[in-house]
């Protein structure tokens, strides 16, 4: 965990995670991502029900990209961190860092949400409870929504 | 397709199903059993309203079983095929094969499901229509359920 | 397929492609768009071998996004077009675009490799027979590599 | 864990791990045993390198199996734990129990592998280092191979 990092976890490159190049497969770092966005509110004790306001808000995906900077191979440690949120009236974006096991840099992603209620999704603003919660874990504020 | 199956079709093993042994996962064989029966059902014309009559009954797998005698090989094509369907009282027995280009067996595989309604689920009687429905296209009466 | 599509294939939502909001899962979008890439190079006729110099290049992957319009429900059927590809010197980008029962769009995507030989990969270009097929297909030079 | 269990880890259900359902998809149960199998085999120090003989030798799936009893919820702890190992002349079976929170089994899965060497494979026994490693952590001889 490096000093910038909102927060990270390390996994083990599971086999089921490998492809016939004999690499984690491309597709596998979004839901990498995506779990350790659970473990992180987990972890600061945003519990399902309180962050989705009892199941009348949800966070659907707009956009996710990553950049592949080397592979890696598996059954080796790597870490993934997040490394910023940034939040718009209704969209946060998180970004990600992969690392090897000598700490480099091998992928970095990011994944925007947006608060939408009821069905069909209505885009609505961040709850100020939830906003005020991933300020204080070093989320910032940002122009866009 | 060979005369006894009840269906079947043919797909390519994609690089997302393969690993780092350059062959296609195992775990990847009980989706693709579980992708043959959805495309079965839309087939044999038993819209998911009508099968799950309107959402009162689902049809949660208690079993999956694979026996694997050989690999299938990025990119090559193979058929899966629904061989055999068994009934129970509540109880549906689905039985696969795979078999790579050449026809031969690679790999033989079983899923149960069992009929129930509500949460949470109570085990129910397959219902008289889609029994009927299934016995039409092969399937057959077991004793157990 | 639309007049300006590369290429498209229809395929249905299946099961396993699902997540517990009851939608196509957000990372599946990227396998497919891989998937179709393999079903793209099967249809124009390049084997593996060719498009590979005989296993002496490969095609990493550096980058990938999607842009999420629309959920995508289970056992729906939508189209997944090969809409663009753009040459660099080594790189190759693919554009995809996501579309429902009714055509609309529901997502874009995009998948950038780079043309690779040896171990550690070393950047060369892509090779003057695979890119004059691609061109053939509808594939555009762009500056950056 | 409990007393008679060789190796246990406790992970989350993660969201790209549920179905439409809203629950864990039944082919991830044998993607997770098999990356117990993993963090077992790094737990017990036996490296990659090693066990393999220095890549000689591999270790095929032939057989898996899943018996479902309850479901398990997105987001909630669970713990699988490897019960039991059985050692054949050349086949080794790993036995597995997943539990929810409450210490409940909801599933119990067994994974077969042959040791091989070679391509195209040719059966071996298990070699004598490996088996007298996992029979000092609680494997057990069976007759069949």
């Amino acid at each position: 965990m490096e000093p910038r990092d909102i927060f990270s976890m390390k996994w083990r490159v599971w086999w089921s995670e490998t492809d016939a190049a004999g690499i984690m497969h491309f597709s596998k770092y979004f839901a990498i991502c995506e779990r350790l966005e659970e473990e992180f509110y987990f972890h600061i004790g945003i519990g399902e029900e309180a962050r989705m306001a009892g199941r009348k808000i949800w966070f659907p995906r707009v956009h996710a990209d990553c950049d592949y900077k080397k592979p890696l191979l598996p059954r080796t440690m790597y870490e993934v961190a997040l490394t910023k949120i940034e939040l718009g009236e209704s969209s946060i974006k998180y970004s990600y860092e992969f690392r090897d096991d000598n700490g480099e840099t091998v992928a970095t992603c990011s994944i925007v949400t947006v608060t939408v209620t009821g069905f069909p999704p209505k885009k609505i603003s961040i709850p100020k409870e939830l906003r005020d919660i991933l300020k204080s874990h070093g989320a910032i504020d940002r122009f866009s929504s």
